[in-house]
């Protein structure tokens, strides 16, 4: 649950724009990485001192800054100054907290976006900032911590083959959220085959414990829809923004994304209606079983409890019980048992409890 | 539920545009039949070899270029070079995973339907996507497998007889559309039939299955709505689109099927309720027979349980017990057994529990 | 159900505009029925032959002419040559599984309604189709079977007295739709009815039938809903219509029964609610009724289990039991029967449970 | 029930425009209160014959005119000659089952409010339809019967303090609805206070009638939603409106009235919330129960069932049982009657179920 | 559930801008602070009688004049008299029970918001009227009683570092609405860890006063969601406000506190969810416990009925009872009642009910 709401308590009183990074330290040293390049060239680089991109600023190819690990501050308010970035956005980026988002700047564009990852040992659901801003020609990315999803993109920049070269910031912006937006596609497939698993095992052996696995999943399903409701309206702005930052021809690559937001947000809702049928069938199973559980005691009591009540009369000590000195009484008195407990068990039969 | 999120893991990290058809192969080869015709001549013809539909793309009459089988991607991307189709769009033909939707380019409208099939055999919606690409003198429609809904667009293409041959590409598109929609009227015939059966069986014969059918139903109609819901925005969008490829009179035919999409989802929706509804009858009649079986029970045992305590009285070895030696004792206890018994036999039956 | 999914599979595949009236058969013979009137003058009749129509199409007075039955399509095709309809209309006027709606073509405004009746018998709602075409100069009106709400408007006309003789086309249109309209209120009142008599039955008598009629009445609901919710619009469009066949005196007729239908849906959505609150009522019957089974159970099984019990004790035949020779030992153990059997009544009296 | 549909039967089939009373008739007479003041003039009278009024028609001092009942039909015909009312206006007046609307005329508007009543006998809220003509110097307010929440208003105009009499009769006919808005608060209050007594109830004796309750006490809030939901639009109306019978310097009281409806809504919508809640609680409540019963029971029968059984054991006449010589044996017997017993109660201690 | 709806009963009836205040006496004095400052100078003062307040009116400095305690209802008049405040917006000030709200006039802005506070004992959130009145060079704050959450902006102001000392009324009021959202996520974290302990709880103890906690839960919720939700409204007001009171600077500081109480309303609903899927995994617990007392109850019931039936047997009385006087007989039934609970305990095993 704590995911749902990070400790921010130690930010609150704190001036707007105070640089303070709530997350966990995700990883041990902030590096930088540098791909510059246009349609001919390519440089590839990692550096330790965030001053070495101020000329970055101003050269008219393509620069991607990568900054991965958000607990150095000194780094983003370094960045901050030499990329004239406003304070708020600086504190957004820290704030790891935040839903995905799009800020409109007079000379940049601002996007939060969340990176996700399935974490198999506890089949939860891992939720990573990804921060970018995109001007018109670099773009700065702030990632928590190492490895993400955007070594294809990487591959296809050093390869030099496709479109990503040829264009500008906003195709590689798009690139980078394409890639996210697939990723997700990931995230569903998993989720997916738990609630295959989960409908089989709910029928099969509808355990207690399935109750928290489905209010479990369910909750898998509110963080996953918090982290992709509010990217189809990112996406959506950076369709319609006026400024010149996005060209046409990308245009109908977001266009695309938006497609696939849609389609994401699709199956998550198909999901949360699948999960909640599982506890409808969790809960009638439960039903059953109560019923079934009911059926065998009362047969049991149904056919037994009259037949000792015949045992009991004849084990009476009454002076004068004249049935008792007939020589067929007794195996008459086991006809009758059997006969009773036939009758009411074809009763029940009749009745398809057994 | 794999229908609701076919393997992408495949697709995720290639560039935007590559080409991968990620349905099963459904047909074995790929066939291009060819209808080319106006007012007075019609040319039908199956072709082996994309590159003969060159000119197809200039000639003023109609031309329907219809590609069953997605495999075999070096004929999409020839189509794509021929006709002059943005990458994406290719992309989405093949990526059979497509939510309907409308997409406007400069020269072409590029359209993507389901058409729906019922598998009487599983009792699923089966689905299969069929793109469509209207030009103002050619329609390319690309279908996953053999056997479609449009043998009677053809007959009439044949006939020479109504208006399709008289109406342009606009006109012929709609009908593949109308076609589809029309289609889906049958689906939701046979749902119907399957919940009339349903609502029978829960009341007659309440069996645990059946909130498994309850359920897979629900999904089907989940998995129906999210073919149709989008289906709305992609015909409203061909009504109000501003290029010239869509003529007046179309428009009032494409109003139509609006109002058909719009009944299908009326009838999903009738159709979900009614499912809810099942599965509140379902829960009843369980805890219905729970009750019956609790009934018995309880008159069984309130019956005979205080009649073997009176048993067990008289069978207890006290030595002095004067009612044993009291001859009409034995016939008086049998006078209260069975006064006891008729008495709460009748309370019961007072309370209608029997 | 098949009343929200009439057979329409004989239609598929047919071009649009076919005429095939895809109801029963509800009347043996089409009649038509002429009012043609203005204020001085009123001509009512009968005729056989539609063509008789022709002259009426250019007179200025007001011309009601009132179609009943639709199995014979040669008339409605007739109509259409002769008032010069689109094909789309005339298979909107056959195909009676149509929502609501309104269509403005450029000489008239097509309107299709629903008309309802409750048939006592099945306790269900039935409807049918009345489509109206309106003209500056005539209305042509078709209904499915004879028998309508229309005529307090008809001894209107010939009584002369009022507005309808003054006025023109559109006040006649609307003096139809308001008859239908305010037939709802009727209609409303049987279902409010109904749920007063099941909401006295639910409490008194929860018998398991009453599932399925609860479950009945919320489909009839879901019904009457799918019927009134499209009319809203139409009204809304015939009031903001911009043609000049709807007068500005009209309009605020119109506002009135638009006022009447959010009546309507208000009164839908509270019996919905209402509906739903019965089987909330119903389940938390049964689980009351299902308590106090138990109840009877546990109190008769607690008391005498643990007397046979002691009973028991007294039945074994050990040569050495001390108290068997007590000659108080037997009052002694009835005592002890009393006091168990009063003690553990008088707890269950504190229970609240007797 | 009927309190949500009237008996309009006697309505339908009516042309519309015509002046029927639906309502039953509340006050024997109907009585017309005059107030027509300026800022230094009052004069207030009861008159008997309407067209007493006609010269206020002219004035231009503010006139209140105030009818007390409906069922004189004359009096409002008359009302509609004198001051040329709208047919479709007074026939809303007097079909008192109307749902608070807002109509604007050339020279008027008209409103129809609803002012509620809580009757502490029968539980339940009345309302009362209050309809007001609002012209440049008179406003005319129609009401059912006697009694009303106005009379802090008349006390105002009769004080001559206060703004009322400087002021037009916008803010008039502002007055008498917020007189009417503020009324509901003290609705809300009593329900309120039933709502928190119930859930005391709830859990400290859930009897079956409580169902009856909550579910009435849902119908209440349903019945209240629907007098105010309306309302919202009214006021927006009334702010909106482009007529100049609405001065700038009311409309910041009018943007009051909203706020206040606002919160009446979501009052309204927080309770409905809350006895929801309370179902659950009973439903829970009622398991509980269940529970405690069902462990009496087993608690009972699982620890003398087997004692049963051993006493049984001893209780057979076979010849051959050397344990019935045995001295020690019937005591014995005892030690492990009692022993099970302790150890199966322990169990049970262990379990939580005592 | 007063807290929804506080006594307002007094102030029914009396005209608009009555000024009564409504809440409880939270505080036993009005006090008065006053922040008067610019970029360079500041000061800080208490006062005892508004009129000192008159000079600051004109001063270009930015005057924060905070009134602390409501109850003293001169004060209030004597500031409306001063600073010319509509008597409506005083009446909104003393009537604490007021939704967050905007009003914009020609001269300032007053805003309505919402303080919490979570008062640990009693579990409940605890809500406290701010109301702001904005104009160009003072701000007035009016809190119901002592303790705030702007110590931190009073220390940034004497401070006089950061923007506070340099920019408006505006940045203040910004500064204001901020440290009470901030506040939020305080009373969320809260929240938060009281559900995961209730979820834990809820699984290893299902204690029937956990509903009931839940319940109240979920009414905090409700409560909470009623406070924040029209905020939402209320920023979206200053930030597309005309006048010329927010500066084009300050708005994107606004932007920022909408992101936040946005996240703030998605954790509320997130909440929800969680809260309702607690009753989920309570009602399923308890079934489940059910079925545990039913399955012990049945086994102990199953196995040893019968066998007390055959001990039953023997202890009958007949004189020709064979069995009776073989010698192995007695060693044989000890066999058969074995045989048949090792039998029967096998059954159950394997149906996995021990």
């Amino acid at each position: 649950m704590t995911r749902f709401m990070k400790k921010s308590s130690n930010k609150s009183g704190l001036p707007p724009g105070s640089l303070i990074h709530i997350g966990e330290k995700k990883t041990d040293k902030s590096t930088i990485t540098i791909f510059d390049y246009d349609k001919d060239v390519l440089e590839e680089k990692t550096i330790d001192n965030i001053s070495e991109c101020v000329n970055l600023k101003k050269t008219p190819t393509v620069s991607w800054i990568n900054i991965t690990g958000l607990h150095d501050i000194s780094v983003i308010e370094k960045i901050g100054q030499i990329f004239e970035i406003h304070p708020l956005v600086l504190e957004d980026i820290l704030y790891t907290d935040q839903r995905p988002k799009y800020d409109e700047f007079d000379k940049y564009i601002f996007i939060v976006l969340k990176m996700l990852r399935y974490d198999e040992k506890t089949e939860q659901i891992i939720t990573e900032q990804i921060s970018v801003i995109l001007t018109e020609n670099y773009v700065i990315s702030f990632q928590e911590m190492e490895g993400d999803v955007f070594n294809p993109i990487r591959d296809r920049i050093r390869g030099g083959k496709g479109r990503i070269r040829k264009l500008g910031t906003d195709y590689l912006t798009y690139s980078l959220i394409d890639a996210i937006v697939d990723n997700y596609f990931l995230i569903l497939e998993k989720v997916g085959e738990k609630i295959e698993e989960l409908e089989e095992e709910v029928i099969s052996n509808p355990r207690p414990e399935i109750v928290q696995t489905i209010h479990r999943l369910k909750r898998e399903m509110l963080f996953l829809r918090k982290s992709v409701w509010p990217l189809r309206e990112v996406i959506n702005n950076l369709q319609k923004n006026e400024s010149k930052l996005i060209k046409k021809t990308t245009i109908i690559f977001l266009r695309d994304i938006y497609d696939h937001t849609i389609q994401v947000m699709d199956t998550v809702e198909t999901y949360r209606d699948m999960i909640s049928g599982l506890l409808d069938i969790y809960m009638s199973s439960i039903s059953n079983k109560m019923n079934e559980v009911m059926k065998v005691l009362t047969i049991f009591a149904a056919i037994f409890i009259p037949l000792t009540f015949i045992a009991g009369i004849y084990g009476m000590n009454f002076d004068y019980m004249p049935e008792l000195s007939i020589p067929w009484a007794y195996p008459l008195v086991w006809a009758i048992f059997i006969g009773i407990g036939l009758t009411l068990f074809g009763y029940f039969k009749h009745k398809k409890w057994v």
